[in-house]
């Protein structure tokens, strides 16, 4: 990709030589760029995070920097989006980093795995931590460079024909989930099954599937699930604080001046902030809608979070073996979280459980 | 304030003479601000945040919009921030709003009040739901326009010199501690004082008082109480996820150029978000320190949280008795908070306890 494809040049020999002082005026060059999201625009609380950086960088730059919106599948297939932006078909993309395990598990490590951390650790981590760091030496291998763009918090754990009452009841459960999850789940008995969103809720109905996980409250309500599997686990143990990220072509982020590179920083992070607010803000109504209309909800089994919790150990020992980019990154994380809830078990529990015991609030 | 105090500006017209494309060309205008910080440049997590704030600016501006940071008493007293932005002394300060609860209890409404919202659960009210909305509403009255500059998470319940176990521990207990706070604990018969952070240590080594609060383990591991008052309480009921804030004068605002509004709000989100990491990221190794050091965690009593939340409770419907502006931010507040106890009792604590409990980790 050609430097020209990013930037295009007002000229900065025009203005010095009409006389004006540099350090008072500054030509800033026109820059255009297209933004591949892997999610539906119907998802409007994944995708308004595109739409407010794109925003903010254009109001920052008085329009100079334009960033066109494509919502999923638009330019390419969502999952599709980190071989388009390595290739540089486009010089941005949207997305939750997990769907690339198959390419290397350790794109989930700047997402999310089964127990990992919560969304306010992930913050932590990857902004005071080692996490950004180490996850932009591995997105150097395709010629990426990362941001956090978003969190939904801490997910459902998804929707069942029949409530799970211990892990006897996970042997033989059809299930559509994907990525380490579904390893783990597979671990348990479950039988995995990969079925478009759109198709859910007929797979379910017939009973081609038992269950289905999406994300929470606010998007799953859309879904309508709950007349054909009226019972919502809580929570989802393989999504406590699932990152989306923006990912940039290299030698497009190279081509920026540093004004418009700093821009990019503050708007992801504004973008990032934004999301999370917004699904904290949403969920409450969604839920108790749900509950209103007749929803079950029901804890994950105990004895089948620690069964998962033991699997996605085991799993996650076996990948370290074999993938030194995930050992690397993954040992950073696990202690960095064993930390977290040290503190975490302190005055965030001790504040948030008075708070949530007291029903008279 | 003159407009000219704010923009010096390289002249539009010069450009536009020399026959380049406005829509090409852009002149940017140099501006020159300066912040008053409340904390003193010890306190390296808020006070980062500003040079944070500031550092970002200048980058986006390509160096034409700076803004000089000033730690705490530097330019005026940290209590008189306020006034210093309302009179347009400095353009921007840097505070905790509860501080100024003495000229409207209003102010701690988008800081903290005792049992309040965490720190997420602030977010969500900002960015999404009213309370950045309101407060901006109440901050036109002090020709301020306020943007969320950091937060500290869920703080300590301050140090003791013996434990409490029980309510009636509280009765006559001499304690370091302000503000609405201080006034919940004087319903449950503590007597408050007002000392110096400077002061603290003589004064709890001489039993002047008996107890004192300051933030977290990072910030106060280096005040070194432990050796005169070891028992360290958590949670801070009075501060479950305190905000800081930008407070920028509005005639400076307006003065702006609309890019350099948009890297502000950018900018402070950034500010604001990297705080929040960066005490979640320093608070476990302070806090494994100090109790390796022989400091005595316990739990804030049960009855004394309970009678705390019904003082507060009652002080709160006093105070929207006989203020309106109070009133009407604290009842939006009051729903909001209601939903999200709701919300953040089902995922997030779901998947928080699980992951607390597994003290393998």
């Amino acid at each position: 990709m050609e430097r020209r494809r990013f930037v295009r040049s007002a000229g900065f020999a025009g203005v010095l030589a009409a006389g004006v002082a540099p350090a008072l005026v500054h030509a800033q060059v026109n820059v255009r760029w297209r933004l591949a999201s892997s999610f539906p625009k119907s998802l409007d609380t994944l995708t308004g995070a595109t739409e407010l950086f794109a925003a903010k960088i254009s109001d920052m730059s008085g329009g100079r920097f334009q960033i066109a919106v494509h919502g999923g599948g638009e330019l390419m297939p969502p999952g599709e989006v980190v071989d388009g932006v390595q290739k540089g078909a486009v010089e941005v993309a949207h997305t939750a980093p997990y769907y690339f395990v198959g390419k290397d598990e350790t794109f989930a490590l700047g997402c999310a795995i089964p127990f990992g951390l919560n969304a306010r650790q992930t913050n932590a981590w990857m902004y005071e931590g080692n996490g950004l760091k180490l996850m932009r030496e591995f997105y150097r291998g395709y010629n990426i460079v990362n941001f956090p763009g978003g969190n939904t918090g801490a997910q459902m754990g998804g929707w069942y024909r029949k409530e799970l009452k211990s892990l006897a009841d996970m042997k033989g459960l059809k299930m559509r989930i994907a990525g380490l999850a579904g390893r783990v789940m597979e671990r348990l008995g479950v039988v995995t099954q990969s079925i478009p969103g759109s198709e859910l809720y007929a797979a379910l109905e017939k009973g081609t599937v038992d269950a289905a996980e999406w994300v929470g409250p606010y998007d799953d309500q859309k879904l309508g699930l709950a007349k054909v599997a009226p019972y919502y686990a809580y929570p989802s143990w393989w999504e406590g604080g699932p990152e989306c990220d923006f990912l940039i072509n290299s030698k497009a982020w190279d081509a920026l001046p540093k004004e418009y590179q700093a821009m990019v920083e503050t708007a992801a992070c504004l973008a990032h902030t934004d999301m999370l607010a917004k699904y904290d803000a949403r969920n409450p109504k969604a839920l108790k809608e749900l509950v209103g209309s007749g929803v079950h909800l029901f804890r994950f089994p105990r004895d089948a979070m620690d069964a998962a919790f033991k699997e996605s150990q085991a799993l996650f020992s076996e990948i370290s073996a074999r993938n030194p980019r995930w050992k690397k990154i993954y040992e950073d994380l696990a202690a960095f979280r064993r930390d977290q809830n040290l503190w975490f078990r302190v005055a965030e529990a001790g504040f948030d459980d008075f708070m949530q015991s007291r029903r008279d609030l």
